[in-house]
C-alpha cells in the first residue's frame, strides 16, 4: 500500500506543522551536526577508526527529533538556545548509539539506516558495539561540561534523569521487552508499556528537559509529561503505520520488517484505520496538555503534528 | 610454566600485602554485591531476563579492585565509608559492562569470565549488548544519586572524570586499539598508550574519586595521577604475566590466549624476566608517590603490592 505524499494519516493533516518546524528542524539539524564534528575530531592514532564509526553513526542524517523537542521544550522557558543544543547533542548521542547497538546482526539485523549502510555493516561489528558504548559516554560528558549548564544541580538532574530514561527501566529495558516480544504473544497494554520504555522515556526526558534547566518543581512538570507521553504513543504508532504504508526509499531503511519477522504491532492489532485514528486522538490530546502555554508552546504543538505527518 | 604459588613475581614479595589487604577487599566485595543485589531487583515483567544477565555480570565474581582503589582513595581523605562504597560500584558497573561486551563474539569472543560461563553463553548476545549497556547507565544514575555525595559540583564532576575515563579518550578507544593491535605491529610505546587508556584511565579515576570527593583542587591530586599511572602499567604487565606464566583454575578464565592470537604483549616485547623486573620498580615507583602521606594512606600501598603479588 503506497503512502499518500507527505502524510500517512492522509487527509487528517494539511502538511502545516512540517513547513511550520521545518526552519528550526534545519538549525537544530546544522547544530548538532556542528557539535559532533568538533567533539569527534579524528585522532591520528589507531583509534581514528572508531570516531569514524561514531561520526558515521552521528552525523549528517536522521529527523533530530530529540534535539528538535528539546530546543522546543526550553523555548518554553526562554533557555539559551546554545544550552538547548547541547543537551539536545547528549540525548542524539544516546539515542545514535541505540540504534548502532540494535542494528546489529544479533539484534535487528539491519544493514540499512537513515539511508546508508548500518556501522557493523561500513565498519565492523567489534567496531559497532566500541562506537556504541563510545557514543553513550560522550552523552555524559557532555551534560557534566560547564557550558550545559552554570548550576551543577541542574547538571547532575540531567545525568540522573538520561540514565534513568535509557537504562533498565527506560530504553534498554524496552529493547529487551521487544525482543522478547519476537514471539508474538503480546497484547495492546504490554506493547504500549514495552514503547513507553524503549522511545517513550528518552522522547519524556527530552520535553522535560526545558523545565529541569528552568528549575521548574517537579510538581510544574505535569502538563509536559502528559504531552511527552501522548507524542511518544503517537510516534510509535506512525512508526507502525510507515512500516506497512510508507516507502522505503524516503525512509531511508526497510520497511515491512515487523510483519515479516511476525511481530505484533499497533497496526497488527488495531488494523489500519484504527491506528490512524488513534495517532491523530493522541496529537489532539497531547496539544491540548498544553493549554496553559501561550505561543511560546507553538513549537511544541507544530511537532505534536508533525509525528503523524512525517514520512520517515 | 606453572605460576609459583600466590605471587606471580616469585620470591620478590612475601605476601604480606594480599593478608593486609583481604579483610578491606571482603568488606568492598560483599558492599559492592549488596549495591548491586538492590539496585538489580529482578521485575515481574519480560525485562527479568535483562536484569538476570546484569546480575550473571555483576554478581558474586571479580577482586573488585577498582572499588577497593576508590576506599583506598576515600581513606586518604576521610571520606565516609558508605559514600566510597557507592562511587566504587559505579565504577564497577562500567568495568564489568566493559568486560560483558569485550568477551561477545565479535570482540574477544570469551566463553569464561569469573569462573562462570560469559553473559553472551549463559544467555545470548543480544541479552549481552543490553546487558553492558544498561550497566552503563546504572553508574550515572548511582553517581547523581543525592547519597553519592550531598555536592551536585561533587557528583557532576564524578560524572565528568567517569565518562572521561570510559569513552573514546579511555577504555573505549583503548580498546579500540586494542583491537587494531591484533596484527601485532605494535612497540612498547603504543602498547603502554593503549594500556594506560584500556585500563589506565579507569584506574586513574578511581584513585582520584577520593580527592574529587574531598574536593582537593586539581593540583594536588599529582601524586595520586602518578601512583595510578604506575600501578596501571603494573596490573597490566601483571596480567600479561599470568596469561603466560599463570593458572586457569585460578584465574577463572582462558590463558595464552596472547600468545594464540599473536598478540603483542609486555612479556613478548620485553620477556618474562624483565616484564617481572618492571612490574616490581613499577610499584616502588608508585608507592614513592605516597610519601607525602601517612598511615592513611597503607591501603593504597599495600594494593599496590597486590596489584603484582596476586593470582587471578
Amino acid at each position: 500500500m503506497p503512502m499518500p505524499d507527505g502524510d500517512i494519516l492522509d487527509a487528517a493533516n494539511d502538511g502545516d506543522a512540517t513547513s511550520f518546524i521545518q526552519p528550526v528542524m534545519d538549525e537544530v539539524a546544522d547544530a548538532v551536526d556542528r557539535h559532533f564534528d568538533s567533539l569527534l575530531a579524528i585522532p591520528d592514532d589507531p583509534r581514528s577508526r572508531l570516531i569514524e564509526a561514531m561520526r558515521h553513526a552521528a552525523m549528517g542524517g536522521g529527523k533530530r527529533l530529540r534535539p528538535l523537542l528539546v530546543v522546543a521544550s526550553c523555548d518554553l522557558f526562554h533557555i539559551d538556545r546554545d544550552r538547548a543544543l547541547r543537551v539536545g547533542t547528549a540525548i542524539e548521542s544516546i539515542h545514535v548509539y541505540s540504534l548502532v547497538h540494535d542494528d546489529l546482526p544479533c539484534m535487528d539485523d539491519d544493514d540499512l539506516r537513515r539511508g546508508k549502510p548500518t556501522v557493523h555493516k561500513a565498519f565492523d561489528e567489534a567496531t559497532a558495539v566500541l562506537a556504541g558504548d563510545a557514543l553513550h559516554a560522550l552523552a555524559f560528558e557532555i551534560l557534566t561540561d560547564d557550558a550545559t549548564h552554570p548550576d551543577p544541580h541542574v547538571r547532575s538532574e540531567l545525568v540522573a534523569e538520561l540514565a534513568r530514561a535509557s537504562g533498565q527501566s527506560g530504553m534498554a529495558g524496552g529493547q529487551m521487552m521487544d525482543l522478547a516480544a519476537g514471539d508474538g504473544a503480546f497484547d495492546l497494554a504490554t506493547i504500549t508499556r514495552l514503547q513507553q520504555m524503549k522511545t517513550g522515556a528518552l522522547i519524556g526526558f527530552c520535553v522535560e528537559a526545558g523545565a529541569i534547566m528552568a528549575k521548574l518543581p517537579p510538581e510544574g512538570r505535569t502538563p509536559l509529561r502528559g504531552y511527552a507521553r501522548d507524542i511518544g504513543l503517537a510516534f510509535q504508532i506512525a512508526d507502525d503505520i510507515l512500516d506497512v504504508a510508507g516507502d522505503e526509499d524516503r525512509a531511508g531503511k526497510a520497511l515491512h520488517k515487523d510483519a515479516e519477522a511476525g511481530k505484533q504491532t499497533y497496526v497488527s492489532l488495531m488494523g489500519l484505520d484504527r491506528a490512524r485514528e488513534q495517532a491523530r486522538a493522541l496529537v489532539d490530546q497531547a496539544i491540548a496538555h498544553l493549554s496553559g502555554f501561550g505561543k511560546e508552546a507553538d513549537l511544541l504543538r507544530a511537532i505534536a503534528r508533525f509525528v503523524v505527518e512525517r514520512d520517515r
